[in-house]
């Protein structure tokens, strides 16, 4: 990246809904000084249940709009989009692309001794083995487990609760077997959705001591922040918010995961600007 | 409805995604003469998160695609779209429709003697308010509690499990407090999303005995045999089914939910045809 901008850096934050903005809010701790625009397809989420070319079409229409807001780097927050739509998005895009897989499995490549790893993730990225391919790729072993109830228990807002305490008991029981049935021995817990890292207290108390867990939004944003070269002065500039849809939820319930609150997000009809 | 056709009557019956066909079963088993058309907005799903305007131009164009599919009577089968898109499918369309909203409330005014009712469903439809509503025009008090994690429960296959049974004891413990602080005496409950009749049984064990639970799927299946004079006679034709994306997960999950296998899904571009 050209570090003489005359304006700060403008850096592309995608989503199919507000889970991105766990990795918005890293990386808002980690590049002050750049200018983020974060778009969440919200008319269209989850992108979990949708076939691959749904996803993909998805994808490089939200990020055509978000370069032609200027963005010059794309974040892909996003599991589903980043496990199976990342090489369309290379295809159809001239500026870098980053998503949440390859930096969740470049980070356990660092810190994994054993070399294998856990991976927990929504239905869709465990089905496209999206995590075990990019840890295969590093020559890490990974079983992949898939955690649907997750995501609602975040959204029901059952974070420090019995029954997810319960779920998460049951999920890593399954794992832990799925672990043994295939002799790996994980000392890595990588949390492939963007929901989860608002579950980590309980879900390090529910795996055993020795399992590091890796939180994708902290990973994500420091290699985007080893990646680029922002300014380290100037005034920052607030973030924006694009929402397809339900603009006044995505305040509402963005702001758990982003951790301030939202004040303003535009309202964009996608489906009108991909028929122009 | 003429009942001297040609052809079978057919009935389109309209969801979001295959939760639907509870209704669609039901009526299989109220009218077996009839040709059923089902269709399921599986690339758009799931409606519940999404505003009132989105939900009718989907919910509309769907209908439309029944329609030129020969559909001469509708069913809405999602609540999210009876309970907020109704109004717009009557004013676009020139048959007949009806939804499992006001079925279901029909149902509860014919049932309650007390005329106090309960009522459960996604964030969504008890957002709207349109049970209450509904409830209200038919002189009855409703009480609404959202149950946001017993539609992915369904969906892991959760159904006679220790995590289920506590959810739903949480959830009526908050709707018993509501009902008792809003001073009703409730005979009726009514399940306002076509998954929880799966649930039934679990759902029933966790209620007070005197509380009779109605199920939308049947009842809105028997008001479509009192509206309609389908044929006693001819050779039932196999229901067809339709979805807007990832056709073999439909036939996968929606057996379970049909209580039979489904041989064929067409897959349908409804954005490429409303593009048109």
């Amino acid at each position: 990246m050209n570090p003489s901008h005359s304006h700060p850096l403008r850096i592309g934050v995608f989503d199919s809904g507000f889970g991105g903005l766990t990795v918005l809010r890293a990386l808002l701790r980690e590049l002050p000084q750049a200018e983020f625009l974060y778009f969440g397809d919200t008319a269209r989420l989850p992108y979990g249940a949708k076939s691959r070319e749904t996803i993909a079409r998805y994808a490089v229409s939200a990020a055509e709009f978000l370069v032609r807001q200027g963005a010059e780097y794309l974040v892909i927050a996003c599991n589903t989009a980043s496990a199976l739509a990342l090489d369309d998005l290379r295809a159809a895009l001239d500026i870098p692309v980053l998503g949440v897989v390859e930096t969740g499995a470049n980070a356990a490549q660092a810190h994994s001794h054993s070399g294998d790893v856990l991976v927990i993730a929504t239905a869709a990225t465990v089905e496209s083995h999206a995590y075990a391919t990019a840890c295969a790729e590093r020559n890490l072993r990974a079983v992949e487990k898939a955690c649907p109830l997750l995501v609602p228990l975040v959204e029901e807002g059952w974070i420090d609760h019995p029954v997810t305490r319960e779920v998460l008991s049951i999920y890593f029981t399954e794992l832990m077997h799925q672990s043994k049935a295939a002799a790996l021995a994980p000392d890595t817990l990588l949390l492939g959705c963007t929901h989860y890292p608002l579950l980590r207290e309980p879900i390090e108390q529910a795996i055993p001591a020795q399992i590091r867990v890796i939180d994708s939004a902290e990973v994500t944003a420091a290699q985007v922040a080893a990646a680029v070269h922002a300014p380290q002065a100037g005034t920052p500039a607030a973030p924006r918010f694009f929402a397809t849809d339900s603009p006044a939820k995505f305040q509402r319930l963005g702001s758990r995961f982003l951790g301030q609150p939202i004040e303003h997000v535009e309202l964009i009809d996608l489906e009108a600007l991909e028929a122009l």
